[in-house]
């Protein structure tokens, strides 16, 4: 047989697809679950936006302009304003969602063995995308106990070495809801100033700001043309994630040219995904994004007040996003995530969350932690809190405040 | 400036992309430009299945299963049928159309520096296909004397190397229309196994085949289950390129379960694409086809006939796909593609053809060709054919019969 090649051989397994299984036995035995494991809204995509595919008079589908229909990108830049972001078409390229974003970001700026830093938790896909460009993630650890804050960034300077070459953020953060403003943005990117780095910024959850809190894209970073990219996508903010349209947003133009050889071998992104992209803004768009942000700010208060009530438990009121990250009083999330489905529920339900650990790079970390998705609407995320209220009683792996104390001496 | 990455700084240009300012100042002094440069056919995508989408009631455009819904798959099992093709559902990877499948399958076959055998002239992107993934293409050279039949096995044997990984065809070959039959196809699988390579073959012009020529696909290769590796596309066959959906199909379950893997990175292939892809199938499929493949051929034998009355020039009746080659009577194509667009009109009207050398790895090949994709109805085909007919008569760098023999002497 011929063989793999190593990087096919050692592509990362996607670190949930262990849990499905037993979401499956639940639900065979009538157990409904609920889904607080992915990153999947139950929000409409803008019907206003899906009404236009219904009356497209299209008769071939045919290829796209390779880095985006010039139309669609002429919207995106009022898009963009919005955020005073101000743009040439050009400076966007259209992408198959931000999958396709990222792993292109990564093997256009940096060569096999080099590195990029980020701050973790992490979006676990980032290692699978580092992984397939043979690029490096080194981590700089946020922690719980801070809401996740970014540490001081000299913590980000002792981690470079000879061999780093970016350095990566999600803002706001998926998997922790973690807010970044412009000071913070400031800071990192006077340290890629100095050492030459790429500052790559994921920014699809962008919409989701709470608290009044002004959203501050790296791209408005003065100075810092040459520096940063941002990974865009419609997926998060209008419930769009099967219509795969990201976009590259970059003013180094070096960069730019060499992302548009790249297009061109690939040929197009998606025909119907950008007629829903761009059919999504203008004068609607505003409106149905509060809305949008308002949902999910209710969720987010729901969720954390009810964390905040049980015993134990060490969360946060996350800035931004739909998620948010919580610590149990558990042996282990793996463990607890399986056990909730395999052996636990209350009054036929249960819910199924995403391991902390899976989100970590530092061997160790994240072993009492779960990301928890508040992707459903609230009555059913208070019959999810009350479940998990209800598992962290019974769990048999529960570890009481004593012998957390009697761990950490030892 | 952060630098590129060297892949990204090598990433191969499009080599037609430097023609289309040229076709573009044609246009501007109001000159019809015939395209018969690219492979978007101009036949219209299935009505009965746009209509599907323009029904659609879904209400959120949520992720699909990474290796591609399996109602959509569920069906595919079906259309294989058609070629004596059984498959599972878990045979047939989901990919953003060919590009990403044979991108992907690159990635996962061949490691850095490894070498992939395919007779050239081959698609040209499969060069920037392999260079992402830092892989070598070793062509073997076809001529357009024998029709761009293969060579001998030995030709093939004779490229292998220690390095070598793969064997990779299209079938009906892109850019030569060249048809490889059952018989053919058996010799390079025992030269696959007895090498232990793969043998990756490209079928997305599967259902263009004429003459009653009957398709065989590498997957009914007895005994090659570990070995073949088809990639498809619905793109050509029902004219939907801008859907992005297309697959891996391979009993390969070590390979399977590696890009099973990796497809959970990217989380999704195109909702709607999908959906058409699913749409097409079915009762009307084979009319459509039918139809489809009836007015290809039609105009297959107005080009040859056309290309045959033009003197100096050499052709043949391709057997498959859309495309053929020509070699013309001229010192370069690529001042000859260029000078019809710069310099060139017959009653208001030009041609844009693709020049033969970008499809050869070998250097110095292809000068005199090009590749012509009869994308256009028999009327446009027809002027396009008056076009380059006179243009063939009047272009400077004409090399006349007697100087060719001069040449040939030299």
């Amino acid at each position: 047989m011929p063989v793999l090649s190593e990087r096919g051989a050692r592509v990362p397994f996607s670190p949930f697809r262990k849990l499905a299984p037993y979401a499956d036995i639940a639900k065979e035995k009538g157990i409904q679950v609920f889904h607080l494991n992915i990153g999947q809204p139950d929000i409409e995509t803008p019907a206003y936006a899906m009404d236009n595919l219904r009356n497209l008079d299209s008769k071939i589908v045919s290829y796209c302009v390779s880095a985006g229909n010039l139309s669609y990108r002429t919207k995106l830049l009022e898009y963009y304003l919005k955020y005073d972001v101000e743009l040439t078409t050009d400076e966007i390229v259209v992408t198959n969602g931000a999958s396709e974003g990222l792993s292109l970001v990564f093997q256009t700026c940096l060569n096999a063995g080099e590195e990029v830093i980020s701050p973790e938790p992490f979006y676990a896909n980032y290692s699978g995308f580092a992984h397939m460009a043979a690029v490096n993630i080194k981590p700089v650890t946020c922690r719980i106990e801070d809401g996740f804050a970014l540490p001081p960034v000299e913590a980000f300077e002792a981690a470079i070495t000879r061999k780093t070459k970016a350095i990566l953020l999600t803002n706001p953060n998926n998997p922790t809801g973690a807010f970044y403003d412009e000071r913070m943005l400031t800071k990192l990117f006077l340290i890629a100033q100095k050492h030459d780095l790429y500052l790559i910024v994921d920014e699809v959850y962008r919409e989701f700001c709470f608290d009044d809190q002004v959203f501050f894209s790296a791209l408005n970073l003065s100075g810092a043309a040459e520096h940063v990219v941002v990974v865009d996508s419609i997926s998060k903010r209008y419930s769009a994630c099967g219509a795969r349209v990201g976009a590259i947003v970059t003013r180094n133009q070096t960069l730019l040219e060499s992302l548009t050889r790249y297009t061109k071998l690939r040929l197009s992104p998606p025909f119907f995904g950008q007629l829903l992209g761009e059919a999504v803004l203008g004068k609607h768009e505003e409106a149905y994004i509060q809305e949008v942000r308002a949902e999910y700010d209710r969720r987010r208060r729901l969720v954390y007040n009810r964390l905040q009530r049980m015993e134990g438990v060490i969360s946060y009121l996350p800035g931004g996003a739909f998620y948010c990250f919580a610590q149990f009083p558990i042996d282990d999330c793996n463990r607890f995530c399986q056990w909730l489905l395999e052996d636990f529920d209350h009054n036929g339900q249960t819910v199924m969350l995403a391991m902390g650990d899976a989100f970590y790079a530092t061997p160790g970390m994240g072993k009492k932690e779960v990301r928890i998705a508040y992707v459903l609407n609230c009555d059913d995320l208070n019959l999810a809190m009350d479940c998990l209220e209800e598992a962290l009683k019974v769990y048999p792996g529960r570890v009481w405040s004593d012998q957390e104390e009697a761990v950490d001496i030892l």
